[in-house]
């Protein structure tokens, strides 16, 4: 008989259980710290008409998008999760308080060209906060506060929340008079880490800016130093430009709040972060792992932006958010031998007895383990003794309960430490 | 302008903030207690190619099946976590210890007829033990066992397991000659408790089975008593059939583990119980709420089966699993008041600084009552006192602080408890 391949399918990231709960530790760490601080998760669907996902996706969006016919539905599945978020805030309004803090940890789907890194099927895991009408600036520096405290749980080393401000850049290219080509700079700051100085230089050349424009552009994008050294660099640049000075003057908010959470060693101002083209309008922001920029990327992104739901509704929703791209992140991860380098179980005491005869006292003795809040198996598969503590090896399990007959007459139960060996007694009961 | 609907399809269950949370607590609960015992979770893709899908699926769930096509390939989305779970096992098998204790909670996907009840887009909670070549009959037990210490938790009532064997019904019906209609005598029986006895009769009559063949099998249904008193009166009926007397040995066999595990008052064999005509092949049950059982229907369902993936391999992988359909659960039990009644929110504590000036206060106050445990928001918003208030109010939050002027000088800070009014001293600190 002709079997089916049971591979799955190209892009789609399927785990091995030991793999499964790495990934989960790290989904449970990001779900755990956005309820710790107030962010309402909730769970949207994956199947919309597709005139609702659409509203605002561009040409690349739409060719990626899985979309097919239903009835007499024209429907797609969610390429993300902002636009169901969109549509979420619209919908429920009047049961929502403003401003809405949101978690949202779920899979989008892509049907892109599969490549290294890519996927079809991805978590993000997004918090945002939701104004209606109106967003305090406050809540910039709380969604990068958040990245700060889930990558310092995460210990996956020392991290680079990098901050920008998209008026500052617009602002500033309007004072260089190169407004018409805002698009091509922002794209070529967007590169800048990606190319040499060279190419860089020779980009810069190709716009065309008049040679005092394009001397001030190498000269913003040229700042360096600590955050006070590059905001009072930005001060001292006097730009007569009013979306430039509201720029700036978010930014140093940011920054000072940000100091007022606790927040300042892994924060840096970075003039280069752009953060795409079409969607952020005020604070953009990246992270990266120290040493690990190039090989893992960005691990958390997010920023600003002006009107969440302009498809739906004549209201306005400004709002900030922050996104984990989790599969693209722990497949990263793995690549780099960051994660997944030991074979794991949730199972914290596995209870082996020898035969049926102990499996009362078994099930008993599980009991009692889980009730002092450990996570306990009982083999009880009809398996010769050597094959169970082969099993028991082969899982990873931390502590094994072996039961046989003089367990269950005496009560005298030993617990056995898998790695060191170390035997020691458990507090337990006996059936005579 | 016109702006585009934002409500979800009919058919997808979409939950305000506060039903979500209770949604969730289910949840959490459900896999809180698998992973306890021992269920490992995997998570598996959406997608699959159609023809692996569709290996096993019958003309009704093709007909349900959301299908379509994406470059080369006829894709379509799961309809149930099984088949998914059957080609993980293969493709998997040699990272995994059998016996194979797993866990899966996720979306499924029917696009059928909505009504009432029915979702297109559904949770289920599955967890399935499976054997490679064989299963010990001690695992039927368990999964039985976590259904118990799930709904235990869960309170939502007393509840009722009900218990039986396939191999007991198919024995009986081959013992009584009846064999060619065991499909119509099972769904019968199957919908026994939906009709009434006179309309039950006509069916029995309608069979055309021997007056001695419709007399037994009228005796055999109508068998009464606690546990005990059924086992012994199926022996005492001394039906001379192998399949039968194997089915009674593991109908025994399952309530006395079960009696091992502690579990006896929940657990009801019930010879009534059929679970579909097709997939399980030994134990079968269904758990209802006391007195809901019309209103709720089977809030866990499950048994075994000989063959989880005889589609996809030439090896046997015996298995037994139990399913919680979560979104038919959850709206059932909202419609009969045993959930949603109260406003909910995750945060504990809300912080309501007066103005800016006290943010930096607050922020620290914040993160010291998060290091103890709590989940805590700060709203940094700029509304008047009183809409802070208000929205502290509507969030339904257990409990709030108010930072001004005085407390950020003095350190003396009050947390004040919203339902009682009453207020306490927080062990704080001051800025001077």
């Amino acid at each position: 008989m002709n079997k089916i391949s049971t591979a799955p399918l190209s892009g789609f990231m399927e785990l091995s259980p030991s793999d499964q709960l790495e990934f989960d530790r790290i989904k449970d760490v990001i779900r755990a710290e956005h309820v710790k601080r107030g962010f309402l998760p909730i769970d949207t669907p994956l199947i919309y008409r597709s005139e609702v996902l659409l509203a605002k996706a561009g040409g690349e969006t739409e060719k990626q998008i899985y979309r097919f016919d239903k009835g007499d539905n024209d429907l797609s599945l969610r390429f993300d999760l902002t636009v169901p978020l969109a549509r979420y805030v619209v919908d429920k309004q009047s049961e929502l308080n403003f401003p809405f803090k949101v978690s949202q940890i779920a899979k989008s789907y892509r049907g892109e060209r599969a490549q290294f890194g890519r996927f079809r099927e991805f978590y993000q895991c997004d918090a945002d906060v939701i104004g209606r009408g109106s967003l305090d600036i406050s809540y910039d520096a709380e969604v990068i506060a958040l990245v700060d405290a889930i990558y310092s749980q995460l210990e996956f080393g020392d991290f680079t929340i990098r901050v920008n401000n998209r008026k500052l850049l617009s602002g500033f290219i309007d004072a260089i008079g190169a407004s018409s080509k805002a698009g091509e700079i922002l794209g070529i700051i967007d590169k800048a880490a990606k190319i040499t100085p060279e190419e860089f230089e020779s980009e810069i050349r190709g716009l065309g800016l008049s040679d005092d424009g394009a001397g001030r552009l190498r000269e913003f994008i040229g700042l360096t130093g600590d955050n006070t050294a590059i905001l009072n660099s930005l001060e001292e640049l006097n730009i007569d430009n009013e979306v430039y000075r509201q720029g700036l003057s978010e930014l140093r908010a940011v920054i000072s709040l940000l100091a007022d959470m606790g927040v300042t060693k892994t924060v840096r101002v970075d003039l280069m972060i752009v953060r795409g083209l079409d969607y952020y309008t005020g604070t953009v922001y990246e992270t990266t792992i120290n040493g690990r920029e190039r090989e893992v990327g960005s691990v958390a992104s997010g920023g600003r932006y002006d009107d969440l739901a302009s498809n739906y509704s004549s209201e306005n929703f400004p709002g900030v958010g922050v996104s984990i791209g989790l599969t693209r992140l722990f497949a990263a991860l793995k690549g780099a031998g960051l994660v997944g380098e030991t074979k794991q179980t949730p199972v914290d005491v596995l209870v082996l007895p020898f035969s049926s005869a102990e499996f009362a006292y078994s099930y008993k003795l599980a009991d009692q383990l889980r009730a002092e809040g450990k996570n306990v198996d009982v083999l009880t598969e009809d398996m010769k003794f050597g094959k169970k503590m082969a099993y028991a090896d082969k899982t990873g399990v931390a502590s094994v309960v072996v039961v046989g007959e003089n367990e269950v007459k005496t009560g005298d139960t030993k617990i056995k430490n898998m790695k060191t060996g170390q035997e020691s007694q458990l507090d337990t009961y006996s059936d005579s």
